[in-house]
């Protein structure tokens, strides 16, 4: 039997987006970054409303970019934010990005929604340490996404070990993204 | 810019163990190659001493099969139950296993270890409808392994969405396996 081809990609629009080491020294812009990103995802049919930014913490440079990928490469780990984890991780050769470890600066998530639960998990084995969101787990549940087991204390446990959740600018923004693949007739899979 | 590859594989030894359509009628010949998987991981050097398998609940029928490749493949996303589920929704073309949708009957998973926060998020994504344990979670923390925030509500939520979570059998041979590659000093990345 031949082996198994795994393989993991952005789409061909995105390239342009990924601008590797380029510096968003305003943390408006990065979330901007995470938000166009869902946006794209959307307009070009690529997949579901969700982009995510990986962010050197003091410099602003671009480390890496994802986008929902689940339906299009058939794949359902692939959020937005466990594909910029894998392309940060795979482009500096580390399993880890925390500071010291496998980068030499601490490392922001910025996303256009709420991580759900698997990502958080996935947040926490990556070394990220802070991760910022424009909509909230609210905004995707009253469309009928699910963010899966996440509670009060899960954000107690990130904390304790070093991984801040926040809220961060452009909520309305990216809630009309996904308000707008909603009503479009998307597929919200796994509903 | 050449365009990232990223591209995700088991360890050459591990095709022998993943026979694709073998049928595995007694629970406890499933959960025999899940802790062989993580047995092997360890000896051979791969990777950290979990394993996991995807069953078809009636047949028996082997799907796919996982380990633990953090390290190997310098992804932190890439824990044995991730890897069973990307490679099962690859080989069957779908991004779920869900009876129906895409697959014919449901889906199992068997691991040697109770999964992570990711892990149990991935799965419930997958459209896996039970998840079968050796080792458990106190198992894996007392020798360093961080399981990540789950709670008792966690498994509330997922059997709400009808994903059952359960100790199976081979527990202690499964917590040997972690405890060899403890002792022998393999790395407890993300300790």
């Amino acid at each position: 039997m031949t082996p198994l081809q795994l393989s993991i990609t952005l789409p061909g629009w995105a390239d342009e987006l990924e601008r590797v080491g380029e510096v968003h020294a305003d943390p408006a812009s990065r979330m901007a970054l995470a938000v166009e990103a869902s946006r794209r995802n959307v307009e070009m049919g690529t997949g579901g409303p969700f982009g995510a930014v990986l962010f050197g913490a003091a410099t602003g440079r671009l480390l890496a970019l994802g986008v929902n990928a689940v339906v299009r490469l058939r794949n359902p780990v692939l959020h937005a934010e466990t594909m910029a984890v894998m392309r940060a991780c795979a482009r500096y050769e580390t399993f880890t990005l925390a500071h010291g470890s496998g980068t030499d600066e601490p490392v922001d998530l910025y996303s256009s929604c709420e991580p759900c639960a698997m990502c958080l998990g996935a947040l926490l084995w990556s070394g990220v340490r802070r991760v910022v969101f424009a909509a909230r787990r609210d905004d995707a549940e009253r469309l009928g996404f699910d963010e899966g087991p996440v509670f009060p204390e899960t954000f107690a446990y990130l904390r304790r070990r070093g991984v801040v959740v926040e809220q961060g600018p452009l909520r309305s923004e990216a809630r009309d993204v996904m308000a707008h693949y909603h009503s479009a007739g998307g597929p919200i899979y796994n509903g």
